[in-house]
């Protein structure tokens, strides 16, 4: 199944995207998709529904980010083995984890905002996965049992932010709008193989990003796995699971980001995103 | 006022500490205390109240986090001039910051555990800052609106996972129960100074940390204003502020915890918590 979040910043409601592309609302089924309702049990009752059953939605509403409320926004620095390779660094013994603001989180198409100050705000296209279970502790051979789905993700990042302002990431991860999250949470029976998709990103209409998830150093079920060593998962979490060669600050001379700017990516079976960039 | 949550895990109700140190019920005022109910709205309209038309709450509740569900969990890193001293390094010339996993709060008495495989579980008594409103791109000047109030945490850190580990220090920061808050939200109107607060922290009632936030390097207006900056703040987010001399990994040789420790913490005006440690 797809499913998706639609409507206003703030007021989204839950919906279905049918075999034919056209939504249909969930508010009757559940009341958001956010940590409470994300769970194999919910999903099954879903599935168990006729999709005609569920009204239509009509007229071309805002797509929200596909998980409301996440309560992590964790993400995998440097997990592509041909990412690093471009860049020239070894990949790391074990992943590297950081986390974003869960403010960062918005709609799939939403404006991005260049913050205050930048000079370096980039692009990142990365396989989102979303949590389904309480997760602590969990071997590799069950991580996947642990995932409700998977989702698009563009982790925007302002370098200089990042790596030039004493330590730690997080502080260019998390400006508001550089979480677009969806359009769609796609049920983990729809993947076949999250090691085997393909994912581009162009910016006005030139494309930067072609890669798969499976030049992916550390896969989902062991990054999954390896999480649940240092901090418990719940239903909703998100894990960025790292990004192909070809961002912005890996070109020659390096590309930036600026106000009028359109990005566009994408991953196999996962839809499509398309942002407007503006300062903000 | 002094502010509180009380009750079972994840069922906790709000509560005021009344002159007293009653516990009486907000129940009947407000659904919890979290980012839906922080404001100075909220806080003036229960400041209205008669302390003795609130039910009184008997018997010797188990005290939750004094914030239910926050959004972030920011904290500061080496920001007490002391500490840098101490520990031979020099300050940052920015405030370093990192996340932890909002997964990670508890009640300022629960048990504390050990993460499987840890080998270096120290201790870190913080003052924390509880936001009250949006906050972004706010001046220095203005900053100290925006916060609610003050509580206490205990940033409970593994050394070896924070810095042994590949990259980024959340990886220490964020097992289960490594943030207990609390024991009580004092709002902003009861701290005269938040630069001039006593702290302390004991193991097994020997004293580790004896410092005040007079020497802490970024102030909480600067650290608020300065954050702002790179992510947007919401009412219900907490900021760790860091910490003086005295952690386990500072002394010489290291001290860390082990199942059967108790550790001792208090702030000037704003509690004290009690925590015993198990293997986890």
């Amino acid at each position: 199944m797809k499913l998706l979040r639609y409507g206003p910043v703030g007021a989204e409601k839950p919906g279905l995207c049918d075999a034919d592309g056209l939504i249909r609302d969930l508010s009757s089924v559940i009341d958001d998709l956010d940590p409470t309702t994300i769970s194999d049990e919910t999903f099954t009752r879903i599935a168990a529904l006729d999709p005609e059953s569920l009204p239509v939605v009509s007229g071309d509403p805002r797509i929200g980010a596909c998980v409301g409320r996440p309560g992590k926004f964790i993400c995998i620095g440097l997990n592509y083995s041909d990412h690093a390779q471009e860049a020239g660094m070894e990949l790391p013994p074990e992943p590297i984890i950081f986390l974003k603001a869960t403010s960062a989180v918005c709609g799939p198409n939403d404006t991005i905002e260049i913050p205050r100050g930048s000079t370096k705000t980039d692009w990142e296209v990365e396989l989102g996965v979303v949590i389904g279970k309480h997760t602590k502790y969990v071997d590799e051979a069950d991580a996947l049992d642990h995932v409700a789905g998977y989702c698009l993700i563009n982790d925007v990042s302002e370098r200089a932010f990042q790596l030039e302002h004493s330590g730690q990431w997080v502080k260019g991860k998390s400006a508001d709008t550089f979480g677009p999250i969806g359009p769609w949470l796609v049920t983990r029976d729809q993947i076949a193989d999250p090691q085997n998709l393909s994912m581009w990103l162009d910016v006005n209409g030139k494309r930067y990003q072609d890669g798969s998830t499976k030049t992916m150093a550390y896969g989902v079920a062991f990054v999954v796995s390896y999480l649940s060593r240092f901090m418990s998962l719940q239903p909703g979490d998100i894990i960025s699971t790292g990004t192909p060669p070809g961002v912005g600050m890996g070109q020659n001379p390096p590309v930036y980001l600026k106000p009028g700017d359109v990005m566009e990516l994408g991953i196999d079976g996962l839809g499509a995103q398309r942002q407007e960039v503006v300062q903000g």
